[in-house]
């Protein structure tokens, strides 16, 4: 975490409680996880000991976590009020409760994103605050996080060219006869090599023939062999900014059929571009990709969509 | 996933229904993660998309899950009903309607994971199985993972073989000037090279000087300088088991007080390696060690604990 980076973090705290006031939320808990990052430059993974930072505005955001996560907490740039407790989960339920106590967020209504937070601190934070109502701030925090600064741009592009940069370094070695697995794990060494943060993003995907079907596969030890569709999703991370790519490739000469489609969805993708421009929901660039693979026959098997998300899709 | 780990899941799903029956429970909850690899071998990640799969003895299992994905579920050797969903998230709470009807779960005493299950799914339960009571699991699944069969401790083993020799290929680069960053990826460079699988188990902590304090470091820019310790917290994962390992090392010859530390950190690793046997609780290594730390008047800096962790922590 650098300076630079803690800055930021100054000013999106300030621009947190506009967001909340203007959808009606008092306050927001997070747990670890890319928003907690955002807001605070804090890192911790999601461990079997709970962690939670509340953000009431008007009041010092405070944290809950366990004493040896301490030093993470010391010498920060802005205000927060630390809650740490000892290594028995007894003690877990007192620190909720001072934390709760500390930002007066009981009887309020209190954001929280339900595709992060899990079970173990929702329930400390329930027992903490019987009378507080939770809902979802995925709106609001997607709103904040949307727009990006320079730095946030920058972090970015570094990010799709590191894994741009594996993918050529990769290609050389894509042979039939390879193992899905051993491409995976060369690629995953190639972003590396590249300057991808010592955290990747995810696992590549690498997938050939039939598992190519399979959008999300698990890299197998199936051998590449000709005439393969070889799927490869990877991504890299730079300053905890991500990049997430997909391409499809030919191992030799593919059969009639997949060059067809193969060109239905190339011309779903221009169509899809030509409708992408400043102001218009991204369900509509869906659609005109969507048109294109329905009107050639194949809409059944377009189980996916293209990259954006419904950032409200948790609510 | 290899046709060995599948037959597992088939005898490890029997074992379920006896454990959950032992814990007065009549079924469980999974969402992505080790649990649901352990029972099933799906690998899913958690995406913005639910995914839960219902255990209830005497029932087929069921899973929840978008259609993107049902390419996973096809072809198992055991047998599980799949409600999938189309990219519209108002489709959700159907899906998981018709999965509690199938279970018959609704009413039931159910066990899910605190530290696993996410809001998002969580709440879908709740909405569709109004009179269930949910209840931490947490117990009934250690006891079922924590007896490993000879393929599992296989697997062990070459996790924690692949993590010793990627670390020696690495030492030789742990050089006055290097950065923390610079040598984390080095590491996990090499723990791929070593035969890791593709998805690292966690990013490798690599801390040095003042930031070894802290235990869960996020490597940073600062450069080894002579005199520091250097803590470096990793593991390798092969067929989905983790390794885990922290070494601490001396750049250099370090002042007279952190060398007293070392023999006093190694004098409590001993007294806990004695006290480790076949039948004590894991409480009863932690204070052996502790008292050691205690007696040398640093016990108020042992924050952490010796690895155990306890299953019952969640609940």
């Amino acid at each position: 975490m650098n300076d630079h980076t803690y800055s930021s973090q100054i000013n999106r705290q300030a621009k947190l409680a506009t967001t909340l006031q203007a959808a009606g939320l008092d306050g927001l808990v997070l747990n670890p996880g890319p928003s907690l990052v955002y807001l605070t430059g804090l890192h911790f993974h999601l461990s079997e000991r709970p962690v939670a930072v509340i953000f009431v505005p008007d009041e010092i955001p405070v944290i809950v976590l366990p004493e040896l996560e301490l030093e993470k907490v010391k010498n920060l740039p802005y205000p927060i009020q630390a809650f740490p407790y000892g290594e028995d989960p007894a003690l877990w339920d007192v620190a909720f409760r001072k934390a709760v106590q500390a930002t007066k967020m009981d009887g309020k209504h209190i954001g929280v994103e339900p595709r992060q937070l899990r079970l173990l601190e929702f329930r400390l934070l329930l027992n903490a605050a019987l009378d507080a109502e939770f809902v979802s701030a995925d709106t609001s925090v997607a709103r904040l996080r949307m727009f990006k600064d320079e730095s946030e741009i920058s972090a970015m592009r570094k990010a799709a060219g590191i894994a741009q940069n594996a993918l050529q370094a990769t290609l050389p070695q894509v042979k039939i006869g390879c193992s899905e697995r051993e491409l995976a794990a060369e690629l995953t060494l190639q972003l590396l090599r590249a300057g991808c943060d010592s955290e990747v993003p995810f696992a590549p995907i690498v997938s050939g023939g039939p598992n190519a079907a399979n959008p999300h596969a698990t890299p197998s030890n199936r051998k590449l062999s000709a005439g393969d569709l070889l799927v490869i999703d990877w991504g890299a991370s730079s300053e905890g900014y991500f990049s997430d790519i997909t391409r499809t490739f030919a191992i030799g000469d593919p059969e009639p059929e997949l060059k067809t489609i193969s060109s239905i969805v190339l011309e779903a993708n221009a169509k899809g571009r030509t409708e992408t421009r400043p102001g218009i929901p991204a369900e509509q660039v869906d659609q005109a990709a969507r048109k294109v693979i329905e009107s050639a026959g194949y809409g059944k098997y377009f189980t996916h969509r293209p990259g954006a998300t419904n950032p409200g899709a948790g609510e």
